[in-house]
């Protein structure tokens, strides 16, 4: 598997982090962390990240597109042309067209989920529809060659997904147990069905914040 | 909170990233990712990840000492007598010492964990006795100022677990939505408890391979 994943100033490394852990650990992957240069990319959690292709290097037709999440800096790659003409034209043509969290909106903004079912993080699942895509809340959605997961921590669940649609149950199953993947989150408060209103609000007003 | 959390050639970055994004999350911390210089550091997944404070450069008293793990690379810095030294030195004038994975044995290598229960990956429980550390099942576990975290997806449980027991319920559950960590593992097979027997003989026999 040919799998190149996207990085970008101030993303979400979590985001990324649980699909490349996985696949990483999936026998035969060969995979690209992509972004204009080969240059350090800063992160929203301050640690930077080391691109290992540049977008000129990267898979002409990968079998897995990838583009993490963010806040400002998801909102800023929106209107990076370079970015949009890379995604666009390796995503078609690419096997897979994929994202975790608000990745979703650069596969969206790209023009790559036109028509299509799909899902990202909470706060953004509403701006799906501008881009033409169905938004469904789930932990992750396949719809055709399309996969995207949702908020950061749901890259995990939709690496694990991806592994057992392509090659099989017993090969994610391998990846889970060497992940020791049997979590137990200490609240029931990772979505806004679950969370209090005192939470919900906090996390809000947090996000607003972020992207003003 | 000043937070100090070491990285090193061929670690295991999603050990990392659970407290990391957890912690970044977390209002008012100060974090630091440490080496023993700041050039890019290479990790297990291919991509490299760059330290922001060098060992000199480190907190002298940090709030909380943080150490993921690996296979080979967390072998070899067991025997780093510079990383053995930056961290029973700042281990013995930190709040909190922590860590995910194999980190429990670069703690119980410095001296850290003796007297202490601890967890670690479940391939490596056994390995805690070598370092006067008692071994406990569990996702998490936290005994006096140590905190110790299972296996790789296990720091996104630790992190918040750490959040909620120095700051409260509220600011880990905020955390928590923000990452929308209501997980969906996509199968029983988190732990040798939960996996059949196919499962644990592939993952033991590709660890070996690892460390041979």
């Amino acid at each position: 598997m040919n799998i190149s994943m996207l990085v970008y100033p101030d993303m979400t490394p979590l985001d990324l982090l649980g699909p490349l852990q996985a696949w990483s650990l999936w026998p035969g992957c060969d995979i690209q962390i992509v972004w204009k240069n080969t240059q350090p990319v800063p992160t929203d959690t301050g640690m930077a990240v080391v691109p290992t292709h540049s977008f000129d290097q990267a898979f002409a037709e990968p079998d897995i597109l990838f583009a993490p999440g963010g806040a400002a800096g998801t909102m800023a790659v929106l209107k990076d042309p370079d970015v949009m003409e890379f995604m666009a034209g390796r995503g078609a043509n690419a096997s897979w067209v994929t994202s975790v969290c608000t990745g979703a909106l650069v596969l969206g903004a790209a023009g790559l989920l036109n028509g299509y079912k799909a899902t990202t993080h909470w706060l953004a699942l509403d701006l799906l529809p501008n881009f033409g895509a169905q938004p469904v809340k789930s932990r992750w959605v396949i719809d055709r060659n399309r996969a995207t997961g949702g908020g950061i921590t749901a890259g995990i669940d939709f690496g694990l997904a991806i592994i057992a649609e392509i090659d099989g149950e017993q090969a994610a199953k391998n990846v889970q147990l060497t992940m020791e993947y049997s979590p137990q989150p200490p609240f029931q408060s990772g979505t806004p069905d679950e969370a209090d209103a005192e939470t919900i609000a906090a996390v809000r007003s947090a996000f607003e914040q972020a992207l003003s």
